[in-house]
């Protein structure tokens, strides 16, 4: 197996998905920045997980971005609950800083295709789920 | 491979998870009902896909779900927005008409143990997102 590298990533969006990621990648030793435009949304990041750092800013702003070294970042994933904001960070992350990994979340399977084709990563939470509950139902159709 | 039969399933909340459930659940044949507190909700299910019942109104009271017959339910999903609503209207389709299966989303990954103890299987979109993301993370560094 190859050996793992630290890498330097930055979430955008500290609710839970942004934190969940931010406190469980930081605590397997990466550097991890976290940007959200409100700061109380920091408070779950967690002293004993969380040894990043934490950016309030408005992640659609280029000098925000600028602000959290996206630059240098290994990885940009987007989790805010705007989708739209997930994919305007995403776009620039990818085209204007050649961010090698780009995540984002969005909550409209229809914007998929989109996202494929600026070349981000997306994960579709409704869809998952739906998929998750339909194997679940045919599963117990068989039992 | 047993033969799948058709069942009566209640899906309550009709946003995206749940239209999505209704649509796909009613196209392969099962009977569908829907119920959301508000009925332009419905506009999400199709002519062509949706051959179920729409039933308007809230589903934690008991008129309600009785209305959807819930006592011949094979199965009851909880989809809405609001999981409190989801995990009672869950409760109340077990402990009270002893649906065979209930499946609840929930937004918060510490409801699964309570849901678990009830009974009622749950899916947590965020916790699954973060899961993708993390295995597509670790793919990526050994890449």
């Amino acid at each position: 197996m190859a050996q793992a590298k630290n890498m330097y990533i930055i979430v955008i969006g500290c609710g839970r998905l942004g934190s969940f990621l931010a406190n469980r990648l930081s605590n397997e030793g990466h550097s991890v920045v976290v940007v959200d435009v409100n700061s109380n949304a920091f408070d779950a990041l967690t002293a004993e997980a969380f040894s990043g750092f934490r950016i309030e800013g408005d992640a659609t702003e280029l000098a925000v971005l600028k602000q959290s070294k996206i630059d240098k970042a290994d990885v940009v994933i987007g989790a805010t609950h705007d989708e739209n904001v997930n994919i305007m960070a995403a776009q620039i992350a990818k085209k204007r800083f050649n961010v090698p990994k780009v995540f984002v979340r969005i909550f409209d399977p229809n914007k998929e295709s989109f996202c494929k084709a600026i070349g981000v990563e997306c994960v579709c939470p409704t869809s998952i789920a739906a998929a998750k509950m339909i194997i679940a139902l045919n599963e117990n159709q068989k039992s």
